[in-house]
C-alpha cells in the first residue's frame, strides 16, 4: 500500500536568505508512504500533522537538511513504512518557476 | 494495452470516522489496468460501473481494505487483466492537502 | 531524445456505439517518441499531422485497433524511432471520469 | 536528492522556421537534476539563471542542441551532479497540442 500525502500546503520558517528567515513562506509538501498492510492502517492525518509539527519546530535552513530529518521522523514515528519519498516546493521562490527538492529512502 | 480511468468521482459512504459512516463523502478514483488485448477488449464503462456499485455495497471502513476488495472484484470479473493499480482520493477530509491510498497487484 | 506531444485534441469518429459512428466526439492522444538524434531531428508537426489524417482516415471502431495502427503508421513513417508509448483518451464518454487506452512499444 | 524545476518560463529565439528566427517564443523547461548531498547544496537560483542565459546566448535552431548543450552546461557548472533530466516545451507552436523534447543523462 502507498499513502500519497499531495499539496499539503502552509508557511513556515524555511531558508538561507535574511529575508527567509524572518517571516515564513509557503511551502507545498508531497509524499508517498509504502508500507505492508496487515492488521493496521498508518493514519494519515497523523503523518499530515507530524510534517507539519517537525517544519515549524525545526525552521529548516536547506530544504535538503529538512526531508532528511523529515523522512527520520516520519520511519521512527511509524516503523512499518517500507520505503517513503518526499518533495517540498517553494511555490513563490522564484517568479517564472516552481523549485522543488525530493529524496526518496527505502527501509527494506 | 493499459486502459486508464481518471479522476472517476461519486459520494459514498468510507471512513471510520463518525461522520463518514453517516453521511456520503466525495472519492476519486484513479485505475490502471493492464491486459493482453486480441480479439476482445474491456469495456471500460463496465469497469467504472463495478468500480461505483461494488463501493455502494460494501461501504469501507478502511480505504485499504477497498483497494484490496476492489481489486479482488476486477480481476475476477475480468480475468483477462494482468495487472491492476488502483487509486482512492479522498479530496475533501483533510482541508490543506489530498491523501489518497494507492496499490498496485500483478497477475502474471 | 524523447519528443513528447501532450493533449493532442481533435474530432474525430471512433467507437462502436451507434452514436458514435454517426457523430465526431472528441479525442485528446498524447505520444512519447523516444529516437536515436545524430544529424536528423524527427519533425513533431508532422508526426501531429499524420496522427490526425491517419485517424480520419480509419474511424477506428476501437481505442485498441487505433492504438497498433497509429503506431505502425508512425513507425513506418520514421523508422529511427525506437519506442512509442501512446495514449488516446476520450473525455465526454463517461461523465463523472475521463477514460483512455494506452499502449508502448519499443523496436530495439 | 533530486531538484525539480517546473515551469521555467521565458521568450527566447529558437526554431528553424523564419518567424522563428525574428521574434522571440515562449518556451517552459523542465529538469530534474539528482546530486549526492554532503555538505554543500545545489543552489537553484544559480542553475535558473544559467539555463535561461545559455538558452539568450545560444539562441538554438533545434531543441535537440539545445538540450545537450544545456546539460553539458549545467554538468561543467555544478560537477557534483549525477543524473540530469531536462524537458524543453514550445508551448505556442502548434495550436491543437504542447510539444516538447527531453533527455536524460547520467553521470555515474
Amino acid at each position: 500500500m502507498i499513502i500519497h500525502i499531495e499539496g499539503l500546503s502552509f508557511n513556515t520558517i524555511i531558508g538561507i536568505l535574511d529575508f527567509e528567515r524572518t517571516a515564513p513562506q509557503a511551502v507545498v509538501v508531497n509524499c508517498d508512504i509504502e508500507y505492508s498492510y496487515k492488521n493496521n492502517f498508518l493514519d494519515y492525518s497523523l503523518i499530515t500533522q507530524l510534517i507539519q509539527t517537525h517544519m515549524h519546530e525545526k525552521q529548516f535552513e536547506l530544504i535538503e537538511t529538512a526531508l532528511l530529518s523529515l523522512i527520520s521522523k516520519i520511519k521512527e514515528t511509524f516503523p512499518e513504512i517500507s520505503n517513503i519519498n518526499l518533495t517540498i516546493k517553494k511555490p513563490d521562490i522564484i517568479d517564472n518557476c516552481i523549485v522543488s527538492v525530493s529524496h526518496q529512502r527505502s527501509f527494506l
